[in-house]
């Protein structure tokens, strides 16, 4: 099924994907950090040692936007990964060299009132470090479209 | 107040924090979409277009990650902004030449039961654009710090 566009006919509740790795490095980190989260703990590898965080972490809207990009090749949604908001959480910071991966799961399938149709569908997409320890949880309403 | 650095001890619910502005434009958004979101609706104008967006749209991750970088510069917390999580909504796309601002209220203050010094602050940040209309609702679970 790997390059099969999906529609919602042809996606239920349980429905697991597992994304390609991706791996950070502290270029990537602090590059990310400059732009959009200038903080000492995900800018400066030796300031980092002195915060909350104790060493460099990369910031949670970095873990975010990589979690989405591995997402756009993991879920082969008609018409995309078009999503409404969710919930997020960062159990632990993700780190320089951590490789990573996501797997997502169909949570609920949510049938719109006004467009039938379209449904919204709950999908928990857990990012794994390396060491198989979860870094990201988000749990995101993802539109979904019928072919017929 | 704008450059003081503020303990949870200065803190109560209904403080408000206004941030500065940010202008995005066509070249950032497709910028970020080639490296963390490359769907058509973010990395293509012409491609766009016939797209569920109809016409070039920022990532959410992107406005999320603007987001914070504006909450970096408006929230003088302690210590830095260091968020565990929260619940976003993108209720209406960014767009290019939007200017973006943020503004942030203290919804609840949760003391932590393990750390007596620590507590949880709720905060509301909600973005939006030149028209005030809120392109982004957030309420992120940030760490906040004792003086003493």
């Amino acid at each position: 099924m790997a390059n099969q566009i999906l529609y919602l006919e042809d996606l239920k509740v349980g429905d697991v994907f597992i994304s390609e790795t991706y791996e950070l490095n502290a270029n990537k980190i602090k590059a990310f950090a400059r732009e959009f989260d200038p903080q000492d703990f995900h800018s400066d590898e030796n300031l980092a040692e002195h915060t909350f965080f104790k060493g460099l972490a990369a910031s949670g809207w970095h873990t975010a936007a990589v979690t989405m990009r591995l997402l756009t090749e993991s879920l082969p949604f008609a018409h995309g990964v078009i999503g409404a908001g969710g919930e997020i959480k960062w159990p632990r910071p993700t780190r320089p060299n951590d490789v990573l991966y996501v797997k997502s799961t169909i949570k609920e399938i949510k049938p719109s009132k006004s467009k039938p149709n379209q449904a919204l569908l709950f999908v928990e997409s857990k990012t794994f470090n390396q060491h198989n320890e979860v870094c990201q949880q988000l749990v995101a309403k993802l539109l979904s479209f019928q072919k017929n």
